[in-house]
């Protein structure tokens, strides 16, 4: 068994790294803080025997070789960056949990056949360029030369502050893996969602990530005065936009499984006296299967455009993203199913809503993923929260998953 | 019968002056286009024999004495002030009416018992203050020092733009009008609808002026991950909030006269890829009849908090502003009907559910409105516009509505 105690003080150290004056962490890709984090966290994977590298896009890997120098790699991981303001657990307790229990097995003399890796991926949130996953894109060879222009605030490009961090950007490819090499790809993550509090649950198996549809509509009726006409002769553009939004909701709870959310809105002109001539909305849809999804978007779009048609109003349908679903390997479910089962872990299975470096690295291998009970479901904020018990539950049947496939 | 084309020639000359490069109009009080505004008309009220005055609070008022100095004035009034980039109709068409039905009726010889007085009423729109009807409430004696202390956005206050030009604001009392000393009040607008137009009539016979009430409604919930919260555990403000604004609409239509409108909405945080923890937004709400008003808004409110209820949502509700209804003198209202009627000009009764000077002449006078058709509805954009032959039946109208009042 890991160390619960060993486990936690990392997460406690590490979170000390971009603290805010509003109790978050804030830890931007390529920062001070990112820096510090690192060598850190590299210090960490030394102690636990790891041989500890930097690829050519920022990550940082620790490897342990196995007794088969011939068989592909297990690999954990997760990030180290974090949103502003954010928690002390999203993505630190994936690359934390891996290194305690390669430090376990290394106390325990437990010797794998399977070389085992753990990558702490560089940018997952993207909250500094607005672009995510950018490490494990490298790693799964997702990665564009034009990614890199990506600008911050301050308009520096991703390429321009990896080369402040002594990255060679021109080589970014040399940090693509071969499937060859990899076995299999684990995370331990938080749930980011109150499923498995309201469960019950301290522990969670995930089915896979959900893919992502992204969409704006643009409504668009007559800006006309709020007194002066009366209700049959309006073409209210946030009317219809309103009852588009509930329909989206209906639709989505019908689905089951699926999630649908209108996040952003905007009227227009916005005047309190003045019947909207035009509202922007988003609407962000969620599945495991590209099916249900697929019918979702059809059965929205189409029961939207029946509404603008009835309101005489116009409908301009935008799409922003389309991320297809990740499900995970069937073989890795049912393992780490086995697993918490041998360890008397009470779990369930669930879908993630939410994306993750694992979403890329299924480019390369079959992918599984662990998720830890989070505490209200909060999450990018100070007050994310999961207990040092659910921390190291989830940390051992990560192992013991672990060690089940390295026999397989 | 007036001189059609004498109106509209002085209608596009005002309108030259403030003329903006997209083509509407601003004059906003107290300002070198205000003024400017002030001269040329001043000219003309005297053109048309008028002794021309300017009160306390900068309304322009010219009179005519009656053959019995101790009648009451009937007054024609409206405004010389624009929005922001508005429309050339507006406000102006009601004061070059008066002036032009007084000019017909010195060439005509036509001499009233009544004296007769055409108010240019200061600062209608409150576009620059975001304070209305300043210069009618000042007649009205609905002005309160504190009033005076509005600023605009660079800072000034009504009482230091007043200053500027010249007024005492300290002696804005001044301006008040004794009820005895007036008969009614008349004006005659654009209807800024397209009631008359769905109609095909050029000219309406208002029945009143909407009562109106704005609320602020805050709706909170939870914000959470979009991916990451099924459906059935989310409480979602803006799913309550767009289930609100749809009802508020079908209230609205069920009440049959009443019109509400929902023109403002923030939803934060207002990231795409999370759910709504709290929505903003307003109701502006008007009627003619104070008790529809009040039964709508009891019947909006409930249905808010049992929508909200249900959702597991907090409502808060901010009353922004109650202004009551104004209704127009039984009596000047089948005065107008008799007018139109002699000068065979096909009609309508209908409320006005924008503000006008009219609803604060209402506190020291009978009132009586007459509405010219707007194409298309339009107003408070550069495409106001009322044809010149429906803008001269208007201005008929009035003329037999002051003759047939001066009998009575």
């Amino acid at each position: 068994m890991i160390n619960q105690e060993r486990l936690w003080d990392k997460l406690m150290q590490l979170a000390h790294i971009g603290k805010q004056v509003e109790g978050g962490i804030t830890r931007l890709p390529f920062t001070e803080e990112d820096l510090q984090a690192k060598n850190l966290v590299k210090e960490w994977m030394q102690e636990a025997g790891l041989q500890v590298r930097e690829d050519a896009v920022g990550n940082l890997v620790g490897r342990k070789e196995g007794t088969e120098p011939s068989f592909p790699a297990i690999i954990i991981g997760s990030h180290l960056d974090t949103v502003f303001n954010g928690g002390m657990f999203d993505g630190s307790l994936g690359v934390l949990a891996g290194i305690e229990i390669l430090q376990t097995m290394k106390e325990n003399l437990i010797q794998t056949k399977h070389p085992i890796e753990v990558y702490a991926f560089r940018d997952e949130e993207g909250c500094r360029f607005n672009f995510s996953l950018l490490g494990s894109r490298g790693v799964a060879g997702n990665l564009k030369p034009s990614d890199l222009e990506f600008k911050d605030r301050d308009g520096i490009t991703i390429k321009e502050a990896m080369k402040k961090c002594h990255l060679r950007p021109e080589e970014f490819s040399q940090a693509v893996r071969n499937p060859e090499e990899v076995k299999a790809y684990l995370e331990l993550h938080i749930e980011q969602g109150k499923v498995l509090e309201c469960s019950n649950l301290p522990v969670g198996v995930v089915t896979g990530i959900a893919g992502s549809l992204r969409l704006l509509l643009t409504v668009t009726g007559k800006a006309d005065h709020a007194g002066a006409t009366p209700m049959n002769l309006r073409a209210d553009a946030l009317a219809g936009a309103a009852q588009i939004i509930c329909m989206v909701e209906q639709e989505a709870k019908e689905s089951q499984s699926a999630v649908a959310t209108v996040g952003r809105i905007q009227a227009y002109p916005g005047g309190i006296n003045i019947i909207p001539g035009k509202v922007e909305f988003t609407i962000d849809l969620r599945h495991l299967s590209p099916e249900v999804c697929a019918r979702l978007e059809k059965n929205i779009l189409e029961k939207a455009n029946e509404i603008c048609k009835q309101r005489g109003l116009d409908l301009k349908v935008d799409l922003m993203q389309r991320v297809p679903p990740a499900p995970c390997s069937e073989e890795i479910i049912a393992t780490i199913l086995e697993s918490c089962d041998k360890l008397d872990v009470k779990t369930m299975k669930l879908p993630s809503g939410a994306g993750h470096d694992a979403m890329q690295m299924i480019n390369i291998s079959p992918i599984g993923m662990i998720f830890v009970r989070s505490k209200k479901g909060i999450s990018h904020h100070p007050a994310e929260w999961s207990s040092p018990e659910d921390c190291a539950l989830g940390a051992n049947v990560l192992m013991e998953t672990v060690l089940k496939l390295d026999q397989m």
